[in-house]
């Protein structure tokens, strides 16, 4: 038996056309230890964005019921050669339930469950996902469950490295995001230092509410004097930074080098021994990164993504990493949203205009039953 | 009993003044591993002029006999804070004939001897230098033994580095520099591929001459796709960058990227995964490093130094590596040089004003003696 439903698809041209639109798809009965989900929560994250929004030009895109016909930048649109006519699904993540599953015994186990999945298509009416990476809800809400995979992870993943390479201290900057509000909570748990970087009054506040005891805001004059003093007190020489491109990653090591430097008895032209590091683990600044040379030599800037952390923990590190989130969906992995929206609703020109700016705190929720 | 000799001296002040000049310095008997040296020749090099002429204004400098008053750029001045009044000798490495030594039976061996070493203050007629860094240059000359710490142990550095962290092919910048030749030479040796990225065909062809396989020339209109060729041809997935500011190490990532997703059977928003890395190792451009986000996550950008890096070897690594300098110091080591200066000739504005350019080939040689 086959189920048919509704999913996203996201296509781009060779010459910079980008239409996402959704497409009736048929959905084959699963089989082996995969499971057939009706979906009923899916977050946008700035990953799925990526593949929706990045370098189109929204205001004059044009817009008709479950369709958007957009133009895309040329340089985006070129760096993206590879999918150039190859329609992509679009929705890492979601919950649901499991109206089928196939004949093996870990699929067999959720039938009829409400699941936490990372199916790829989550911004569809159903996904097929497979057993092994679902997360049983039990008696959470598919909406409790929707963010169960790519912010907690990632959080606990930032506090996973930092310790695997020695430190116990780490800056975070755009802070008050869900992710970063996590962390936070992680890092409280885990006796692990915090530097929260933020760009707003409220969310510092936000943050010093949530027990962050280190909050600094790049919006004051003192910002850089702030930074260090915060690093001084917590020993931060490593740091994840999600807007990637300016100048954060660069203030941030300039900041840990003056510390370093301020410890110095001796002048030297290679600047300080401290190993400074910089994970960029998102882009929501698309302009260059920019490196001064102002802090020596003794610095790494490095990308940082979720799936080769995951490939790199052994499966009880990835057991224990899983109980954890399960056990806090409504605790230290809570997600808070600003909107709802149908499947035909994030395509209207209102919805998709304001989600796609990915402002902190302001988070959708695709709510494909509505 | 105590030797009396000129050095030179580099001295910045808050606001902005640096002088350069040659004083008079009393030398004292060495003691214990010790031993004064009589320095008859030291290299030029790139972290040399950093105390030198970095961010000068050598053309309204005020220059009178063995005096250079100049002004940096307030940038440039105010980044180097830690050193403001602090008088700085200049020169990493050179060499010359001991001529007293301690009592320590390392010192002792080598009274009479010529000997290559790293004192920090080259630029001298005398120098104090630890016997243990020394390296005994028998029937050869001071000349010859100049450069025999920096570059040599430089482009062995970034062999042994490469080898450490899996690789078996690199890539150069600059790679027509003293030290691109001597890599040159030991990748040939050393069976470890080398892309070779020069500006000039007079460098490429010098470099093929000198039995380079992959050559390309940043010049050419094609660069890219030869750079990419060359990565594939190679796999070269780690470079060298003396450069530093400026798109040379984004370049090369991206020339990765570009063959790594070539091999890509299914098109990924998030790159490639394979690893991509370049060490930024000099700071010939003083501008930022520029990072666009054409290369997804799977990358690392990371200072290079030579003194942290010999600081991870262990003893026989470290015998090794000199041994391998001393019997090869006039084939895989041996440096060209543009001209040679005396103490008082290397503070006239036609010698500052054309090394502080450190164009490729034209490295200058202070001969103290002369």
């Amino acid at each position: 038996m086959t189920t048919t439903g509704r999913q996203l698809v996201s296509t781009l041209t060779a010459d910079g056309k980008m239409t996402l639109a959704l497409e009736e798809k048929v959905f084959p009965e699963p089989t082996g230890n995969l499971v057939l989900v009706r979906m009923e929560a899916a977050p946008i994250n700035p990953s799925d964005l990526f593949l929706m929004t990045t370098g189109a030009d929204l205001e004059n895109a044009s817009y008709s019921p479950g369709k958007i016909e957009m133009q895309l930048h040329p340089m985006v649109a070129a760096g993206q050669a590879a999918r150039h006519g190859k329609p992509q699904t679009v929705g890492n993540e979601g919950a649901g339930t499991v109206i089928a599953a196939g004949g093996g015994e870990m699929a067999q186990a959720l039938m009829g469950q409400r699941v936490a999945c990372v199916p790829g298509n989550a911004f569809s009416e159903y996904a097929i996902a497979d057993a092994m990476m679902c997360l049983p809800l039990g008696e959470h809400s598919s909406e409790v469950g929707a963010s169960s995979f790519v912010n907690p992870l990632t959080a606990l993943g930032f506090v996973e490295t930092a310790k695997r390479e020695g430190h116990d201290a780490i800056i975070h900057a755009a802070a008050a995001s869900n992710l970063g509000q996590m962390l936070n909570r992680i890092c409280q748990e885990d006796g692990m230092a915090l530097v929260n970087i933020v760009r707003k009054d409220a969310q510092a506040t936000l943050l010093r509410e949530q027990g962050a005891s280190h909050v600094v805001n790049s919006s004051d004059r003192d910002f850089e004097m702030q930074l260090a003093s915060a690093i001084d007190d917590t020993g931060a020489y490593l740091g994840f930074d999600p807007i990637g491109g300016g100048n954060t990653t660069d203030t941030c090591l300039r900041a840990m080098e003056r510390v370093a430097a301020s410890k110095m008895t001796e002048y030297s032209r290679y600047g300080s021994d401290q190993a400074k590091k910089m994970y960029i683990y998102g882009r929501l600044d698309l302009t260059p990164t920019i490196l001064t040379p102002s802090y020596g030599f003794g610095w790494t800037v490095s990308g940082w993504l979720l799936m080769p952390f995951l490939n790199s923990c052994d499966m009880q590190t990835m057991m224990a990493l899983r109980t954890r989130v399960q056990q806090g969906l409504t605790s230290t992995f809570a997600s808070q949203y600003k909107a709802r929206v149908g499947l035909d609703e994030m395509l209207t020109k209102e919805a998709i205009m304001d989600y796609s700016q990915m402002a902190t705190g302001e988070k959708y929720l695709v709510t494909p039953l509505r």
